[in-house]
């Protein structure tokens, strides 16, 4: 290998090395590098250009289900912080302060938002006066920062992230209820549409809510290397913070109430879920529903061929973008095919079509698949639809490959030590009967470093409740005591 | 008036007290309203959609004409900013810092960014090896803060601000300059297609450019009170920043060069030069360009007609919508239709369209333009394409205003009294020819808080060179030196 080949190429492997690999991913494609100070990033054109692709997604389902985009400063003054005990108590160990503005010392200390209930009830408190104002749905695009002192992952674990932040407020907990499962709907839409990736749906377990909440419910991924994804939350909060904002409204009969809110969120951790999930040893494999470039196109010539291949290539790529498909042909010259193949591969390209003398002659288009390499010769007549039905297939393809590998990958225990085996061995979900007392996650988590990233919800848990397992005389399989609840323990990002 | 009616409507008056009357017209139209902390602001929903609308026209334009959008950490380390001297000079005032993550002080201060340059320079230098990876262009949208004393206005001078920061870097001198007008030409369309704002391109004077740039230029809009808006700056920057971050790279021949950068940024100031220009004392007025809802439609019924009405106005609706126009029916039982005339107004939606019995019977509608209140009947047949007419026909009124009120209001002087009388009496900008130093400027600047806003272009400025007096004996109207420039001064937000 010549040693720019070597620079382009990733040298890490996905199976014996996930967490090396991944990062030479991220770089190598040219998603993210390091910023200067540990624990941020700075996120490159191609790894933007997902996140904007996801936002349009998820933002336009916002918009057609009644939420209004706002946005609220970055800044939370310390007393607002305070008012809700939970979430103080849950974010100050992680909060970054600003201190000074110019020269001088502020009188009162800013919280950099860590997540922005403090500040957006006190409004949702002022603009909700009657039912009538009522449902009141807002989010926010912004990026947030938690000063955590864990390794450095990117899109995954970094200290500023970007997000969305929805928060609402509703006449009553049925409705707020509704809301909760609208969202966590939008969230396991844009994984299983837009990223190709199925997910579970849950609810976490009582002491490993958000701050303040009532009941978070998630959608959780799992990875190839055995670890869950917390893929997006969404949080029914009662009315606690309803009553320490005091977001009250005069109902019909004109009698005094308190909102129900709900607060829900996805991060740009859903990118590190889509690139840990389909790419491999080649580099960056994404999905053509979210790829900035679904097609590319390598013309081969030889100086005697040159013009005829690339006239016929370019017919060929004005096709398919008057037909919408996101394409680029890639006629540089001072670059041999084989290392725009290697380029495009490692950057995740979905198909690539090969268009030399032999296709240009027969009336041809050799397609090949970013996924598994997969070649076949289709005609250049309906190339538009052919290619459709191709980044199709690459979907299919890699849906099925992380659907397969989460249906293999849950399984049962029926001792402790059989739980903390099969993670240890497998990875993936155990999932056991449980108790509900998290001194029995503690037994498994001290030991393995597994928890329980998520409970099933029951057939009719419109409000949350856990399922319940089948057996009625199941018991706890880590204490023996009697198990109202199943539970799905797993390693986590 | 009823108190309610009292509540909603805007009670200042444009002309006799402009500040006051903006700061109404923004909280009465659900735009913005002000944060717990001095100097910020909360962007509420039809705020918001105002800057979104901005966003897609903006970040098209970027994108077809060769920017990648990224995002970069929100904090630079105390020491990068320090890099560039003029860049720490010019912003160190104004910067917040953060100096505690969690419960710990941090080891170094990090700037909350109030500008970008120092963080995006160091990865344009990693980024920039080759002739081949230029032009570089990068743009983010994001929020900035500058911890500025001064009042806060929605919009147009707040702490934390939106606003889109775009960063280039370039082989040559020329292709930099190429990119100023680019970017240049971008803000002017932006004002003039979808603003309704006809605006000055120009550039600042010496003594007043961007912190470490060559040259800075800018479009200015011209208020109706007088005042000038910078709208919009893009500057060469020459190479200072890519001499103090090395951004360099290898020519064709293979030689070792330095790189050529530019940046420019449009902040939602632009919102705040739109809700000052068009807007009136009946609330917000807003160009068709713009509005979120273009056309509302108000149904005009009593109990035995309202069937018949209602149906009609619904088969109005649907045509309009499916035209592709932003329609709005207003179908509420509890409010009446006077009720919802004022409150479209003060909420600034183009085109009302009132639809009562007659209409229904006539096969007629009824259009009322929002910024003028001009009535005309129209048949039903075709109201697609009428609408769109009559929003063109209310894009004009408003453009034309606005160039009515900047062609009447550039006057020039012959001395500096008549610059500060004129400026006392009538506002506007007025032109003369000045020598260039900063001290003239200094003497009207003291006595009426004009100062230089903009200098026209020369014919081929096309590196930026100011427009020189017709007159070549042309001498400075405020110190009688020769002169070799001509200025614009006025008063400014």
């Amino acid at each position: 290998m010549s040693n720019e080949s070597q620079e382009l190429g990733v040298t890490e492997s996905k199976s014996h090395r996930p967490g090396e690999w991944y990062a030479e991913v991220v770089q190598k494609a040219g998603l993210a590098d390091y910023a200067p100070m540990g624990g941020f990033i700075v996120t490159k054109p191609r790894g933007y250009a997902l996140w904007e692709r996801l936002q349009d997604a998820l933002d336009g389902w916002f918009k057609e289900t009644g939420v209004d985009n706002v946005y609220f400063p970055m800044f939370i003054p310390e007393s607002f912080l305070e008012r809700e005990k939970d979430i103080v108590e849950g974010f100050d160990p992680e909060v970054a302060w600003v201190t000074h503005g110019g020269h001088d010392e502020l009188e009162e200390r800013l919280a950099v938002r860590p997540t922005s209930e403090s500040i957006i009830a006190p409004f949702m408190a002022e603009w909700t006066r009657s039912h009538r104002d009522l449902p009141l749905r807002l989010n926010q695009w912004c990026s947030v920062v938690r000063w955590e002192a864990t390794e450095t992952k990117p899109f995954f674990r970094t200290k500023e992230f970007m997000w969305q932040e929805g928060h609402t407020a509703h006449a009553t907990d049925e409705e707020a209820w509704a809301e909760v499962w609208t969202r966590l709907g939008q969230y396991e839409r844009v994984y299983e549409e837009v990223l190709a990736i199925p997910v579970l749906r849950g609810k976490k377990p009582e002491h490993d809510k958000f701050p303040g909440a009532d009941t978070t419910t998630t959608v959780e991924a799992l990875m190839p290397d055995g670890k869950s994804v917390q893929g997006g939350t969404s949080h029914h909060l009662g009315q606690s913070f309803a009553e320490a904002f005091d977001i009250t409204f005069v109902d019909e009969n004109e009698d005094v109430q308190t909102a129900h809110t709900t607060s829900w969120g996805l991060s740009w951790r859903a990118l590190g879920a889509l690139i840990m999930t389909h790419s491999d040893d080649q580099g960056l494999v994404l999905p053509p529903t979210i790829a900035p470039t679904q097609v590319v196109i390598v013309p081969i010539w030889q100086e005697d061929t040159k013009d005829d291949v690339l006239a016929y290539a370019e017919a060929v790529a004005e096709e398919l973008e008057a037909a919408g498909v996101r394409v680029d042909l890639d006629d540089r010259d001072e670059r041999n095919p084989g290392f725009k193949f290697n380029e495009h591969e490692l950057n995740g390209v979905p198909v690539r079509i090969e268009i030399g003398p032999n296709e240009a002659a027969d009336d041809e288009v050799t397609l090949v698949h970013r996924p598994d390499n997969a070649k076949t010769v289709e005609p250049r007549e309906g190339v538009a639809e052919t290619v459709d039905e191709h980044l199709e297939a690459v979907y299919d393809k890699l849906y099925t490959a992380a659907e397969t590998n989460l249906e293999e990958n849950i399984r049962t225990a029926d001792s402790p030590e059989e739980i903390m085996g099969t993670i240890g061995q497998h990875g993936g979900y155990v999932a056991v009967p449980w108790c509900g007392d998290p001194a029995c996650e503690e037994v498994i988590k001290e030991k393995v470093a597994a928890e329980i990233v998520m409970q099933p919800l029951a057939e009719d848990g419109s409000e949350g409740e856990p399922k319940a397992p089948e057996d009625d005389d199941a018991t706890c399989v880590i204490c023996g005591e009697p198990a109202t609840e199943i539970a799905y323990f797993a390693k986590s990002y």
